[in-house]
């Protein structure tokens, strides 16, 4: 079968392999119909991420049709549609037990397109398939159940939950790529009183209107001034980074008031600073994290209830074949416009 | 009468200064019967509180008797016995209204030897008595009833409560401090299967030992490998840091498992280092903060019910005229001994 | 000045009063503007609040001018357009420190037109001026804001927070007089998958379906049927009671989910039938409450920023001389089709 | 083997009866090395249970040696000493996904010795061996292990942590029966200032006093007056039903605080009185619950780090083929001082 497979650091190839085959009893075998391409896969790529051993086939979201299932699976079977997550679970072990899913000790948490082979492929094998795929109603397209396989829980959990947004918040989103995007549409659902997005990039802050942000600004901006301006001068109840540098971290500790929560949910490459100085009279929670999947449920009811509205998000389609056409206009967004980008059999 | 009153960094005598009087219909004056110094003070005389105005009398923790109050006074009275908290607060404000007295903005917080006169005197003058003192019972002795004013409630509300410390957990607290053997105190409250204390100097480990910490180890041990021993290998579940440093923050945010509490309770100087190139997939909650004093009451009911002991906690006892030797003593903890030191009207 | 008094069970006249004068330094003198009538005022004229002696005013919601404000009171000054709340804070007592005003110990709660003449009047004494009004936007209307001197805040606290709504939840709320209908409003702030309302009167569901609900159902029709085929077979993960009596309350348990709570809003004159035989072993949180208008500043702020929309709840207006009239109507609704009715100086 | 076998109401004998065996893959068989008696299995022999068909091997509490595993079965294995809790889960369906184990929709929840054959024989098959039995360190033995099986999480879990105790709460539980007496021991991890228990017979009021109680009362006496006396008038902040008739239930409705929380942990046979009249305005939360067992893995540590007493509640000894003398023993606590009762394989 196609799939397309890390070799090393820039190299990246739309290779023939070898058909995935059960490991495991409680493997499933999808034949997988809809795939996307996500941020860290260009981590990977850069070389970022050096527990990725090359050859490895990418991917870790995707919507597929289940060919076979090992002995030990129960709940999911030949021919199902099923959403792949970004997160398996073993649910045995003690962070499974405790729905944090993302720390699984057992052998899952992120693996697809990370420490086994992923979903950009014809085919991908899923590990612990009962508790790491979700049976798809037909009332949600494959194009919104993409966005259930990572960048919707991820923006909802990490971001807006640890974030602990409350309906009346002011909510300052700083990054309005693809997560950032989804902690605007995911905020919403509690009802903050405002979102104020924070991107360099005009495009996507128009995006972030869009999407429902009530204001959008440059860096350059007096970004905190606008945020006193909604909160009687405290600043932002809560803010999320989605970037994943120091610059726009340290920026969210200091847009938020005394009491608030900053949530970061961006992928960092290394440290930042933490003004403690000015931080530890101010009751600032922080907090980071993987997603564990746990809301992915409750998300997917909610898109089939249309409480949730993703359209937009998928800025360019194409066929599973054209992946490489697909990864060169996701990495270069600035020019492309592309925010998801999602690729389908044909 | 008698103050103890800073005239700008590193000077501070014991000077004679008018009596307070009445300011505000909702102060009252207290004659101070105990009183204690706190690191913070030690701070201040360095000159590393700017907001403190040279000549002001300093001390922020006191027992004492009422000897007046304002119009607007209802709850205490002349005669009556009360502990001064850290922390005064207007109970108007959106955060007195939300029970976040430390971040009062209606004129409260931590004002009392820092933004007016403090409790280092024969008398004092108290902004809000009504709802910035406590009346003792009988039952709780000055000397107790002093660890209330600051050391109790913070390390419980900024250490063990935003920590989040659960029955059966293992607690790291960095630092063997005053506020450090505070945090095992009232972390014991919420009975961790484990409390491992980390501190240089050996008769600081001794004492928290004392207070009932499981081991007390150098920095320069394998402190994560004791804490992995006792986690299966995860790390400790909540880290409390009560030094102020930037090393031990950071420590505390090594050892801590993932979803794990980094509670910071040390007033820091300068920045920290936060290693968000691995901390950004684990999971882990930071929390800072002043303390709020809301838990005043319940612990002043534990102190009373003789559910928390404090005995060992006062190393050195004064009269309140021996001000500057208690300072010297309380300045060399390492030479000393000392813990907190108390001082009384004779 | 004129009022409208309770001369004990039937009896209720717009009478010739004394004008309100200050009592207490921490009282405000408001000028009444717009008011409201509540269900409550109904049980009380028939007699069944016993704790209200005659003759007394009634009335615990309006929106006023202050006139004058005794020494102690620092935030409101004479000119203030203010929202009166139902519920009054003393802002000293161990429920109040705690954000529990409306268990006030110190002389608040639910005084105002209960315990001490209430806001049908022309003017009214407030108590507690600094911890009991909201000072009001130009952009909040009257008949706005006098939702919020109720409804709002009692359906948001002690029906969807203490039902722990979730986004993504089915909610079921029986009854749809106006604090079901305020109810089916502030669940939505928490965007659940579906609301379903429960009232025998076809007007009611009409109004509810106005005001957000998905279904709105006959109590003879499937109720848990409908509930269950929305929720994969469980039942509804809150059930908000707003009616007061034992069917609706026993009916709520029976359509709540293992693990739902049972959110007791309505005002209950008798017992109910709590059914331990089949509840023991399910898991069920059953909540009971008066409001404490803690989140009132958070829903004001939401009204201001257009999150919360209150358009159709009030269906009568006049003038404040018509209060007899307006009684009538209020009292009829089954008749009339009266949700709130609004009563302004003119 | 032998086993105690329900054949209907009334009726139990020690019958001989085949050797379980593995019937899916998730299976585990184990030899049972230490079993107890519940309360419950007393009323499945009166036939309160009509859940339970006859002929059935009753329990749910066992101490065993793995004998065989099914293939699925991958932390459990051959030779492992473990607990066997009265919960299983199946692991995957929405409840077990949160944590939820004891309302388990896969085929798990309470089914040893209710839907499926029991503990009380010299083998049992376990279902969802993963996820249902747990691993004992040699540090704790039998005795203390058994007390693991149920009524330590179901005290801690459905009483102290549903109750909310808080350190520093004043702690009604009335019933000092097996599941009273745990509450006592696990609500003393939380350091309450008092735990006041109710229950009429004097030998069980002496063993809340040994387990750690602070007063133990008959129901006869002024049990709110006792309470209010050290609350300052408020009554108790948390009541933990442990017995299951209605008057017991309801005393905790009136012994209990505006804000606090009645826990129901007793299993009811029939319904109770809810006074809404008095209690809706009154901010309780009453709570059910069926124990998840999900604190099992930290109570088991605890007992490890000795932080958990359990001494004395194991009153009697017995050899397996002395059932039938210790279900005598066991039904008749009143002359035989019985609490917990064990078995041992000999």
């Amino acid at each position: 079968m196609k799939a397309l497979v890390y070799h090393g650091p820039g190299r990246r190839y739309w290779d023939d392999v070898p058909e995935p085959t059960l490991q495991d009893p409680e493997d499933a075998l999808v034949r997988v119909d809809a795939v996307t391409i996500c941020g860290t896969d260009l981590h990977i790529l850069k070389g970022d991420v050096p527990t990725v051993e090359a050859p490895r086939i990418l991917g870790h979201e995707a919507i597929g049709t289940v060919l076979e299932v090992g002995a030990g699976v129960r709940q999911v079977h030949a021919g199902d549609r099923v959403l792949i997550s970004c997160i398996s679970s073993c649910g045995r072990c003690r962070y499974c037990r405790e729905a944090r899913y993302g720390q699984c000790l057992g052998g899952g948490g992120w693996i697809l397109g990370h420490r086994i082979d992923g979903t950009q492929a014809e085919q991908v094998r899923v590990p612990f398939a009962d508790t790491s795929t979700y049976a798809l109603p037909d009332s949600v397209g494959d194009e919104a159940a993409l966005m259930l396989a990572d960048i919707l829980p991820t923006s909802y959990e990490v971001g807006v939950t640890s974030g602990a947004v409350q309906p009346g918040d002011v909510v300052a989103i700083v990054g309005a790529g693809p997560i950032g995007l989804a902690a605007v549409i995911t905020a919403r659902l509690l009802t903050p009183s405002a979102i104020v997005v924070i991107d360099p990039a005009p495009a996507r802050r128009d995006a972030a209107k869009h999407f429902g942000a009530d204001a959008a600004l440059d860096p350059s901006e007096d970004v905190l001034g606008v945020l006193k301006e909604l909160t009687d001068g405290l600043g932002a109840d809560v803010a999320i980074e989605a970037v994943g540098v120091p610059e726009t971290f340290e920026m969210c500790t200091t847009l938020v008031r005394a009491g608030g929560h900053v949530a970061n949910v961006g992928v960092h490459g290394g440290p930042a600073t933490l003004h403690l100085e000015s931080l530890w009279i101010r009751d600032v929670t922080v907090t980071t994290g993987l997603v564990d999947t746990s809301t992915t449920p409750t998300l997917l009811r909610m898109l089939a209830s249309r409480r949730l509205n993703v359209d937009g998000l998928v800025t360019h389609r194409y066929g599973l074949d054209e992946m490489q056409d697909a990864y060169d206009v996701f990495s270069r967004p600035a020019d492309t416009g592309a925010l998801k980008v999602a690729l389908f059999r044909r």
